[in-house]
């Protein structure tokens, strides 16, 4: 797939060692003009050294460029880590002779190690030297940990015979939870948008994508989503305008599409798991259910083993935390009710066919409102816990 | 080891191929005389048949007979889950001739499948002619599902010249998370107690044993511990009394026993890990940091794998919801401080030996306050996703 790259935006890549031998590891993204920035951040409260840094720039509104690393996740290593963030930042607006202020340094790899700074700083004027050298492909590339292939995908708006580009770039297979992963996601578009116009959007696009996922429960330092607008289409984004309906439209397709590529690249996984709860009393309790479902090892291993074992799905509803009644609950997987109120229908062996399809679809009635909340996760295979037990040694 | 049956109790066993075939499946324990009833139930709200008829017939607090099976849980199964539980409790009354109300039903193993009262009603005629043939052992053995081996403990305490037993049964192996987990445990004793304080005692001696184990994260519908005391020692425990802090430190060994042979027998572990939490703002607080990291898929491969990565465990602490400083965070693994008040001490290598011991302590100290708790766990192996995508095809 050819990947459209949004108008003013340079790339590079480099090969600092930080980690992995002989392979890019550390990426560049410049806007020719600075642009309006906006970001989401990990709520775990053990941030790491460049989220720290990300979390107090962006306040500025204003950025120009992002460095971005794989290898190294530069979280628990103290001020030393949030010195040697700041000191590649620096060392980047220099050569550019930009404003260091307006780098945002992005990390993901393995926690604990410091950055090994005797190799990256040599690394960065080679990232400088070669801007324009590389594709947003190669910046997806550089930036993978265990995934298993590149996360990149991008849409295009057509407004008044102008076309604007978003193009989003992102990393993540593993550790993937709700309210983000260890996922690092850049957004660039050229279109011109007001940051406040730009941050409410996108925390919308978030919420029914990046933070409707789940591998396995648990929540990154590093999960960070950086959205930029250089402005340079000439097509302005307004609020009511029919461009806002377009470009919102187009932003939510690609952040459900890099979402659902991060689940389908789950480590080991073999199934894409949508589980929807309906007729919840609210919202946040639909989302409790839907994620104590996703997040049940019990359910995973089981629908890996291609088993229809759905009572191992009411009983993490019963232990979602939130009020249920047995008597209303209706339970779906592949369209077929497997609990109808209370009632096992035994009809398991309608599903003999569909549970070994990729795609399984467990729907959860709770009958006790109308709110409603879907999740998306993956199954849990003995290749995770082989990944997962090897990751370092 | 010789298991040691507290006076005026009566075991029998029998194969009612309820879902294995050619082994003990059901069991039955009779008091001669009526004897005081404590018992504790799983948090799932949606509870199986049999717990639901527990939780009214304790409040008797009288009984003076339990009936077990394996193979199913009698849960989800609608109305005709609790006719059947109640029936086999009926059935065994009649013969017995005891009051039914003083019969509790017990039952573990797949969850939506109706009982096959076929087989099991023929079951119970054997299963009262044949009382006091079989021994506490063989009801272990009986009531065993993906356990690897049967669990049985026992205590004895001497009091002026007379003895008292206590002896524990319980079954568990997977899905086993604080607040109990797919475990059943009997509790008999001959000693004589006051039901409050017995239910008292009962309630204390759960929250450091049983209530402070998990496998997976997964909580069943069918947890049920249940406590007899018959009073045939003539022993009377009184509060205040010595009979009292002998009894009472029994008791808590005996639970504390229990539930490490059920993490000890965690599907497919290889270590059994202790994770203190210290000087945390409460013992909430404290308990929901250690269950974060106990539950974390990356921290229980990264054991199996015998690998240090304790960036994982300081990830796990900041997303257990509780607030952290992470400048105050020491974590040490296996006495060695990885992590020194926010500051990595890079000792690694001090853990290459002791990390393959068969336990692991992890100690964090919050450093904000003075409260703290202790929760075992396992690690997760890819055994454990062989045996639970395959537990029932």
């Amino acid at each position: 797939m050819e990947i459209a790259s949004p108008k003013g935006f340079l790339y590079s890549v480099a090969k600092a060692e930080i980690r992995y031998t002989n392979r890019y590891d550390i990426a560049l993204i410049y806007s020719k003009k600075v642009a309006a920035v906006a970001g989401v951040f990990t709520t775990n409260q053990i941030k790491a050294a460049p989220v720290k840094i990300c979390m107090k720039r962006i306040k500025n509104n204003t950025a120009q460029a992002i460095v971005l690393n794989s290898g190294n996740a530069n979280a628990c290593t103290g001020k030393k880590g949030v010195e040697d963030a700041l000191k590649i930042t620096e060392l980047i607006a220099e050569k550019l002779n930009i404003h260091k202020e307006y780098i945002l340094p992005l990390s993901t790899g393995v926690i604990g190690v410091p950055m090994p700074m005797d190799r990256i700083l040599p690394a960065l004027n080679i990232l400088v030297e070669n801007l324009g050298k590389a594709t947003p492909f190669d910046v997806a590339q550089a930036i993978m940990t265990t995934d298993k292939f590149p996360k990149i995908t991008y849409r295009q708006i057509e407004i008044q015979n102008r076309v604007s580009t978003i193009t989003g770039i992102c990393k993540g297979a593993g550790m993937i939870s709700p309210n983000l992963a260890t996922m690092l996601c850049v957004i660039l578009t050229d279109a011109k948008i007001n940051v406040d116009l730009m941050k409410k959007m996108l925390q919308n696009s978030i919420q029914d994508s990046f933070n409707s996922i789940t591998v396995d429960g648990d929540m990154s330092t590093n999960d960070t989503v950086i959205m930029l607008a250089n402005g340079e289409s000439l097509i302005e984004i307004e609020r009511g305008d029919s461009s806002y309906k377009k470009f919102n439209e187009a932003l939510n397709e690609l952040c459900n599409e890099l979402a659902h590529l991060i689940v389908k690249d789950a480590e080991g996984a073999t199934k894409f798991i949508k589980i929807s709860v309906k007729n919840a009393k609210n919202s946040s309790d639909a989302k409790k259910v839907a994620k104590a479902v996703a997040n049940s090892l019990l359910v995973k291993t089981a629908l890996y083993g291609e088993d229809p074992n759905w009572g191992r799905v009411v009983a993490a509803v019963g232990y979602s935390g939130v009020p249920v009644k047995e008597e209303k609950i209706e339970l779906y997987i592949n369209g077929v009710c497997l609990f109808d109120k209370g009632v096992p229908t035994m009809k398991e062996e309608e599903l003999r066919e569909s549970i070994k399809n990729k795609e399984i679809e467990i729907l959860i009635n709770l009958n006790v409102g109308k709110a409603e909340k879907t999740i998306f996760t993956s199954d849990l295979s003995e290749e995770y816990v082989r990944i997962n037990s090897a990751y370092r040694t």
